[in-house]
């Protein structure tokens, strides 16, 4: 284990040496895609991100066990579908089964982001492959007290759980603002008036007569809450505490602030050593969003067509484009940027080809002196320095 | 719907004109690898077959859903190992999760099959991803008599159901014989002393100690015998009656007879209208088998790395030599046959350049000959006639 890997915990809101809790393994969870959708720019950036962590705990000498989930089910979602799993509306819209959605987008995100050249998690885990443990977590939950159910469904209880944990610390949140509804995740939406506490969230939804991905459970036919996989599968593959959890910003509240109420109320212990977090890709200037129409979607970024693209993009420019920021700030992408990264990246491997011809060739310092000008050139410092990350 | 389809029906020993139950739909289930090991030669005979059987489905216009499993626990086999988990097994050997090793080799199957290029099916369900309904399943052929608890096990009645059902008519087997234990498949293993009957087969086992992969379960910690997760997702994901239900002829018994026994008891229906089959891939004449030393995984066959390889071969040459032989033929692999493969396969890439070369040259008679003589030389009348599978 040579050399010291310093990581920035989005929980404490520091850069800390990391020190895993047994070396030599290493537990990392990653929380992946939903497959409702065609992988887009913005799916590319966890997948990067955390093959770096990745590879660098390798190089390190450690074991590592990389998991990173698949949501296939019951994603819960702060908007107008709130309650409603999306995969299943879609699939009820194409009247197609909800796994043959699932399937398509899973295969589409495994082809995407293969040929991005990331390491594959050594564990992806499907939602939807763990009901039977998402409901014995619910049920332990229940016992313990912090939930209750209400019409077929069952809720974390927030305030009850508030009283002796700091619920909001990762996010930032303040509890007292979220009861007054002022944050826009929790409006009187779908399912609300079922709750105790506007701040509630759902670990089990029943299922409407309409939905048709459903499982029998105690409370009924439902389906589990969206929060709930994550703190599943990462105890079931990774164990109680493990450490490293990484994610999105995006995923900061509701859902890491809801995984660690649920982990530490079933499991006694805080579940991850270290939180951290990546920033999110515009296009731009501008969030990604339909109602814009200014998605891009990695198989039209990789081909070139779509509206917003002069050319086609390789795999390794959107990698070397990822990989120019640092992680924890937006990246904007443009052609310009694209454009700028591809020659970044032309210039990085005329040097390693320079650095072949060199091994071949009689060494002198004006070729030394070339190599080292090729290699440093407009490079910033963030890709000279990747042991901070 | 243009053209016809003849396929020969294991269960009723004859060619039969394909008629879907509810066109254009198609359901084709077809059983899929155990993932606890490194995908040889003898996995790219079902997907490269049942490839041919999508694609003309498709080409005849129908929409074809497309269920292949991946068996990732439960598998009992008939050998020293009876009554464990394989892949379990080899996770404690090795130190690792058991669902990294599926994992690993899930992957592997992935990447070597996708070389072949088949379409992938429209969905890939695991046996981990089915426990809920597996054990719906176990109860429903409980309360209906067809099956007893024993010792946290539960075994299926094969004496019973054979009372009112022709057990042993898909693969030939006469009843009397198997519980004679004149079967090599029943021999007095692990187990065997909870069953009623030698022929009984387990829906459920009682997890040993040791055993890394289990469930809660009415009737214990434990695991789904091996042919339950087939009743159960071909159930979910194509219905109680499907048209066509594929895979190899090693699993006719005990896997499919079980299967049949299974569905017909919970859904009162046979579950399949055609059952197909392609037989085996032996290596120079033999098995391939761990005592023989000759096996060959996909793997080596595409890098040449085994010392029963002369040379790599291309995946392309892999699926021409399979596609060569009806399927419900054995393939005897040799250097000798793989290279006439590639040579034969060569033909034929050339016939088409050709005819890329007549598009735009003036056409002349004995052009036109000399391509008919390129894409008729050599090519045997199974390659001709594809229709009739």
């Amino acid at each position: 284990m040579q050399g010291e890997l310093k990581i920035y915990n989005t929980y404490t809101r520091s850069l800390e040496v990391f020190k895993p809790i047994k070396a030599p393994f290493v537990g990392l969870y990653v929380c992946g895609p939903t497959v409702y959708g065609a992988p887009h720019l913005g799916h590319a950036r966890g997948p990067i991100t955390f093959d770096i962590v990745h590879r660098y705990l390798l190089h390190l000498g450690y074991r590592v066990r990389y998991v990173r989930n698949i949501t296939d089910v019951g994603h819960l979602v702060g908007d107008a579908d709130e309650g409603e799993d999306k995969i299943a509306k879609k699939a009820r819209l194409e009247q197609l089964e909800p796994m043959e959605i699932a399937q398509l987008y899973t295969n589409s995100y495994h082809n995407e982001i293969g040929k991005l050249n990331v390491l594959p998690p050594s564990i992806e885990p499907l939602a939807s492959g763990h009901i039977p443990e998402q409901i014995e977590m619910v049920q332990k939950i229940l016992e313990l007290g912090l939930a209750y159910e209400s019409n077929g469904s069952v809720y974390f209880d927030v305030n009850k759980y508030a009283q002796n944990h700091d619920y909001g610390k990762l996010s930032g949140r303040i509890l007292d603002d979220l009861i007054a509804g002022a944050g826009n995740e929790v409006r009187q939406l779908e399912g609300q008036d079922e709750k105790r506490n506007p701040a509630d969230f759902a670990l089990w939804k029943k299922a409407a007569p309409e939905h048709i991905m459903r499982w029998n459970s105690p409370w009924g036919e439902g389906f589990p809450g969206w929060h709930l996989e994550c703190s599943v599968m990462s105890t079931k593959y990774l164990g109680q505490e493990f450490d490293i959890h990484g994610g999105g910003m995006d995923l900061l509240f509701p859902h890491h602030e809801s995984e660690i109420a649920q982990s530490t109320t079933c499991n006694h212990v805080h579940p991850a050593r270290v939180w951290m977090h990546h920033n999110m890709i515009t296009v731009n200037g501008q969030k990604m969003a339909k109602s814009l129409n200014n998605g891009i979607n990695l198989s039209d970024l990789f081909t070139g067509e779509n509206h917003l693209l002069e050319k086609a993009y390789s795999p390794m420019t959107m990698k070397f484009f990822v990989q120019q920021a640092h992680y924890r700030g937006t990246i904007d992408f443009s052609n310009e940027a694209l454009q700028a990264a591809e020659k970044g990246l032309a210039r990085l491997f005329n040097a390693y080809k320079l650095v072949d011809g060199l091994k071949t060739s009689a060494t002198s310092t004006s070729n030394i002196q070339k190599l080292i000008d090729a290699c440093y050139a407009d490079m910033n410092e963030d890709f000279n320095t990747p042991k901070v990350i």
